[in-house]
């Protein structure tokens, strides 16, 4: 009983770990994309682990934020977000970060993203400290696994010839084969049961065509499809009627709460109509799924105001951690709003912190989205392992992980060892590489 | 670390507690008035409390429910939300609680009630367990002191002569000269620095009176009223009119979401109304509150889409705990809406965790409501004491609360040597005692 919490050291080391050429709407993934290791130690030499996105606007928060929690105690995690960062405004550009895909830019959004990693670094070392599984810490888990979805990408072979890279064994998905045979071997490989497709790169009509493909690749199984917003209110609604009977949920077709609350409204009452006329259409309509109209506290009331979407893809990093997450749960299961996780590339520290909270969410009824399978490197000592396409909640104390502080080493060297030109995440200028002329798309692309 | 977390046993002792004839719309409060005790006790020894409603149809699931937590640990909380306990529709009436005036019966509330007290003992065996107070596990504490304000009742001097009661040394309080006396003596001795009245009890003019000697008395200080729903929309408009400029806020004046939603349109329309004529009108209109209307989570989605209510009075009890509390402050938070706490008669266990879970609100900004200094009676070795009118979080581990065998034996012997006339507590059948043809008044009463 005489453990002592008190936090004594914070460590902070910024990566670059290697990601594969996947394309999106804003560009293509950089060779090596940058996040940050925060490792929080107490009195008694317990060492908690977080990671969050590692760019620099990333880390020039997280710097003063770790002086904060010297002296604290890693219980009091509450009073983390009460304390003023000075986020430096001039870093936020209002615009869709161009990197992360992930909505338009906040400070506050920015300053829970920093903080959400200290928060699961904290509740990390108390379990360890305290001999509890994080999820017990949350109140205990309600299932013994988490389901994740494949995450499909069109994909290049490799990266620009000349640019230094890792290896990558996928090859290339740039059509509905390609796209079918990515799912065929995501599905052997981690036996996934749901397939989401990242779209906005292709005209949507050949996004429809790999949804096609992948309905008749895998019949009955759940699919999504997410355009990231590069759609017009018009290509949504025509597309979304297309697929609505393959379609899981529709995500981000087109950017911003208004937007999304007229395609929402156009689906709803054209299913109503279907419905009224005895056809086959669901009577509520295909559902929208958003990790960018949502993503904040403060964005909520409008959506869910207007009915803009229905489901919230949860993000503990921008949300600001595993408690927040578990808050967004309640308030969607109050409105009556589905939930479930958005995944940007990450490593299996967040993974693990996912699957803790995810298994204390009563109302997760879609399957969690996750990158891991496309990060070939890792800060574990051991990675994480889908079976059926699900991860056993750890009952070990804290996480469930350990942290490989070689291989640390090494991503941290790499990223000392840059010229800077990586460790910003910029999707547009690695496409420029391959493209010169490219810029980021104009929204809507379509 | 080789704590057993697991339940071994589980003890409920329902009792009777000393209650004074606090009046209120439904009737005056009986003499003594039933709550349940919940002992959680684990493998080592450790007992965590809890407390809650101790009418029978809460012992009716309290009892099963117990079953169920024998085996589990005390840290597997969640879970417990999700077992089937059978409710007994045929008690549920589907109209306001005669004893309870919290809103209309239903069966999750009803669960929900039970449930809070297992969730409190097993927060409470947890922390005694780890050394942790009960705010740390629920992320800590962002306040070092929780304010409370008076609740002050119309009341007579005793309870009906020949009723078996304790001796009640607060006398009457049947006009505004008596509220304000009892007001005084509320702040001489605790420090109050707000003030509930609860009214529904006379006409509203003279109730508003009362309140208007209230804020002679007390000027700037924050005042309520609370007439349980006893007005009709236009009763609740006009007082709410003359009120405005001395009332925080005005609770539950009318009943039901659509009533209460009118009165709030009726006020905000007013207030712009008086705000462009360049009066004195407060844009915003007089808040109103509710531990009525917004008792569980399903009704939150159309008093929130209404504008409704602008406070919502929590109450762990019927809301199911602490987390769920947690959950409700960061839904109120997203919908700009208000957070402070009910209250119904309690003891200091349930002030203990209303103290740690307020403790932990960041946007808890209005004084929380206790019966508290109603109750000559607890079950505690030391009484929780106000100071300044605020409660000290206890950084204790548990709930810093200790219970007294003796006094808990003998409230209970009161309770198993009770007829069954008080076991189920009914405001209306104990003004039958005074006033023999005393029938529950049919709302709005005005």
């Amino acid at each position: 009983m005489t453990r002592d919490l008190t936090i004594t050291e914070v460590r902070l080391t910024p990566i670059l770990v290697a990601d594969p050429p996947l394309l999106n709407t804003q560009g293509v993934h950089q060779p090596y994309t940058p996040r940050l290791i925060v490792e929080v130690v107490t009195a008694d030499g317990i060492t908690g682990l977080g990671e969050t996105y590692g760019d620099t606007k990333y880390l020039e928060l997280a710097r003063p934020l770790a002086e904060h929690l010297t002296g604290r105690s890693v219980t009091d995690v509450n009073s983390l977000f009460g304390i003023e960062l000075g986020v430096d405004e001039s870093r936020i550009t209002g615009q869709v970060d161009a990197g992360g895909l992930r909505g338009v830019q906040s400070a506050d959004k920015l300053r829970l993203s920093v903080l959400s990693a200290f928060e699961v670094a904290c509740l990390d070392a108390q379990g360890r400290a305290l001999g509890l599984p994080v999820h017990a810490l949350l109140g205990g888990r309600v299932r013994d696994a988490v389901e994740y979805s494949a995450y499909l990408f069109y994909k290049w072979a490799a990266h620009p010839a000349g640019v230094p890279a890792e290896p990558d064994e996928w090859g290339a998905a740039l059509d509905p084969a390609g796209v079918v045979a990515q799912a065929r071997e995501m599905q052997r490989r981690y036996g996934f049961g749901s397939f989401k497709l990242k779209g906005g790169v292709f005209p949507p009509q050949e996004e429809a065509a790999a949804v096609r493909a992948l309905a008749e690749a895998f019949p009955g199984q759940p699919l999504r499809l997410d355009p990231n917003g590069a759609w017009s209110v018009e290509t949504s609604l025509k597309v979304a009627r297309e697929l609505e009977d393959v379609l899981e949920y529709l995500e981000d077709p087109t950017l911003g709460t208004p937007a999304m609350a007229e395609v929402s409204a156009g689906l709803r009452r054209a299913a109503r109509t279907a419905s009224d006329q005895g056809g086959d259409g669901r009577r509520a309509g295909l559902p929208l799924a958003t990790n960018m109209c949502v993503t904040t506290f403060g964005e909520i009331k409008e959506a869910f105001t207007k009915d803009a979407v229905q489901v919230v893809l949860s993000d503990h990093h921008y949300w600001g951690g595993l408690r927040n997450t578990q808050h967004l749960a309640a308030l969607c299961a109050a409105f009556g709003v589905g939930v479930s996780m958005h995944s940007n590339t990450h490593l299996g520290v967040s993974l693990a912190a996912m699957t803790h909270v995810a298994s204390t969410v009563p109302n997760l009824h879609h399957a969690c989205d996750s990158h891991y399978p496309w990060q070939s490197e890792d800060v574990l000592t051991e990675r994480l392992v889908f079976d059926g396409g699900r991860l056993t909640v750890s009952d070990t104390p804290g996480l469930g992980v350990e942290l490989d502080r070689d291989e640390l080493a090494r991503l941290h060297r790499r990223w000392a060892d840059d010229d800077g030109s990586l460790r910003d995440r910029d999707d547009a200028a690695a496409m420029r590489v391959a493209q010169p002329g490219w810029r980021t798309p104009v929204m809507p692309r379509w």
